[in-house]
């Protein structure tokens, strides 16, 4: 018979889950965590069932994975130098598997294992849904990457392809979307990946800082992808009071993933790309592009506000929103 | 008509949110803090609509009131100095009215602008029911307090009265269980307030940490008791491998309310009382209650693991659970 969070009472469950952090850690009504070497970097996300992952496309240790990833992409597109840990909220319905959390946790781990940081703490209670809240917390190194530090004459760089996480959904719910559109193999195997499993950019983050040329102060626009490319791109451009003229032809585009408007538009706001986004002058844009083969220059900053057009034509770059709120 | 998240969308949502943060505050993907001149103490809370709070007895601003208080609470029963601040994970239907959400975050400015520290970010998500992740930090005092540090001998003291809070709940509810007990108005004020507005016990903390006898060191059990005086204690025990003898004639009794099973059992096991629990040698539990009139001492920790009994008789002391899983 499968075992439930209510077979096993809320102290039988925070001893199981404690396994998942250092000894002890989760014996006290707080975490304690040494006094830091620098500034903090601090970063809420939630995931909520059936919006964020739903069990028909995510296993449960890919649930865990992914809530801490997306933080973590937030850290690195901040300018993130040391992962400290994180806290988990965990809401769940009494009648959840015990093998659910504990493949959420395991996944956590994982990727906490790969990225440095420890589970710190956290909470769980009873509800409708299962849901995820994760705080995460880290030291900021060298460069703070802020919205609002674009200038005109930037280049845009990504630091890898966009679109692939959409495409890796869509493959695994067999959208009808992908009908009649070859796909070879490994574009696949990589979509699929790419949406399980993302990547939080760290290595990227760490060459952009190590590539920085002399001459230049610390100064870079940055944030990452995970409300997709176009509304990474828009919110530089909104925060900095800036615009941006963008190339077709540059679109970071996956290897063997056929043009046409599936790939532009899931490449645009296709989402949870978690890849940097960043505006920096142009020699430490060719700095990082040599350092790091996967970054892509896709366009320039704009002293127009708020406008985002292509290079060819002018026209202003749309695509289908991503919206947690609102009917659009 | 009113005005619903939808109605919003989430860029003009997190620009309304930003008014509850320091300017610029909300702006990038993550919050920064400036190195802290301590360790950090972290906490993460959870509170689930119809779970933890609902319309019928909870008004919006005490919402985000009362979701800071529980944090506060566990960051005061750990050893607090200076509250830095929170970020929040708030999931709500995309019909939830706006004026709902202002008020729970003006309540959590409320108590921030009374305790200290600032919301420093955080996320929105759709999802089917209201739901508030809160993580606070802040940096550690003097004294850390530990569920681990109970020692034989100590005296087991708690910062006020208990049961006030089911008791509000209660009365909002016009619970039945009342029928045919008279209690003053003073009380039933107090009692409501104390369901609506906690106030998370900083200042119990601050007379602990001056008032200790300069030859004790620094050492103190601690926890609060959100979940209720007896789990508190059973929490303290179970710790530290220690067993309590509790004296019925000292439970901490609100003015004016009159004895009984019912007050028994709402001191005992009612929860959210946010008081501060804390066991420590009998002559710094003497100097506190000096300093804090609103102490009592409620008995002694004992030798044998994790057997809490009535001092009169020897009998272990029970009351009904709250459980946050399983169905007893």
């Amino acid at each position: 018979m499968t075992q439930t969070l209510a077979d096993l009472g809320e102290a039988e469950l925070l001893r199981r889950l404690a396994r998942f952090a250092p000894p002890g850690q989760l014996e006290d009504d707080t975490a304690q965590l040494q006094q830091p070497t620098a500034d903090l970097l601090i970063n809420t996300d939630v995931l909520v069932e059936s919006i964020h992952f739903s069990d028909a496309t995510t296993a449960s240790t890919d649930v865990g994975w992914r809530a801490v990833a997306a933080n973590l992409s937030d850290l690195a597109a901040s300018g993130v130098d040391q992962i400290l840990g994180i806290t988990v909220g965990l809401v769940a319905p009494a009648h959840t598997p015990w093998s659910w959390v504990e493949g959420v946790y395991s996944g956590i781990g994982s990727l906490l294992q790969d990225s440095g940081g420890v589970l710190l703490g956290g909470d769980c209670s009873q509800g409708p849904v299962r849901m995820l809240s994760i705080t995460a917390l880290g030291t900021l190194g060298t460069l703070r990457l802020h919205r609002s530090q674009a200038m005109p004459g930037d280049s845009i760089v990504v630091s890898g392809a966009h679109g692939l996480s959409r495409l890796g959904l869509a493959l695994l719910l067999k959208d009808p979307s992908l009908l009649g559109i070859t796909l070879p193999g490994s574009l696949r195997e990589q979509a699929i990946q790419q949406h399980q499993r993302p990547l939080p950019r760290l290595d990227a983050l760490k060459s952009l800082v190590t590539c920085k040329p002399e001459q230049l102060p610390w100064r870079a626009g940055g944030t990452d992808s995970s409300d997709g490319l176009l509304q990474a791109i828009d919110c530089l451009c909104r925060s900095s009071g800036c615009g941006a003229v963008l190339d077709k032809t540059k679109l970071p585009q996956a290897e063997g993933w056929p043009d046409g408007p599936l790939w532009q538009r899931w490449c645009l706001s296709g989402g949870e790309d978690f890849e940097l986004v960043v505006t920096l002058p142009a020699p430490w844009a060719k700095a990082w592009m040599d350092e790091q083969p996967s970054c892509r220059q896709v366009g320039v900053i704009t002293d127009q506000p708020q406008a985002i057009i292509w290079s060819d034509d002018n026209t202003p770059v749309v695509a289908e929103g991503f919206a947690h709120y609102g009917t659009s």
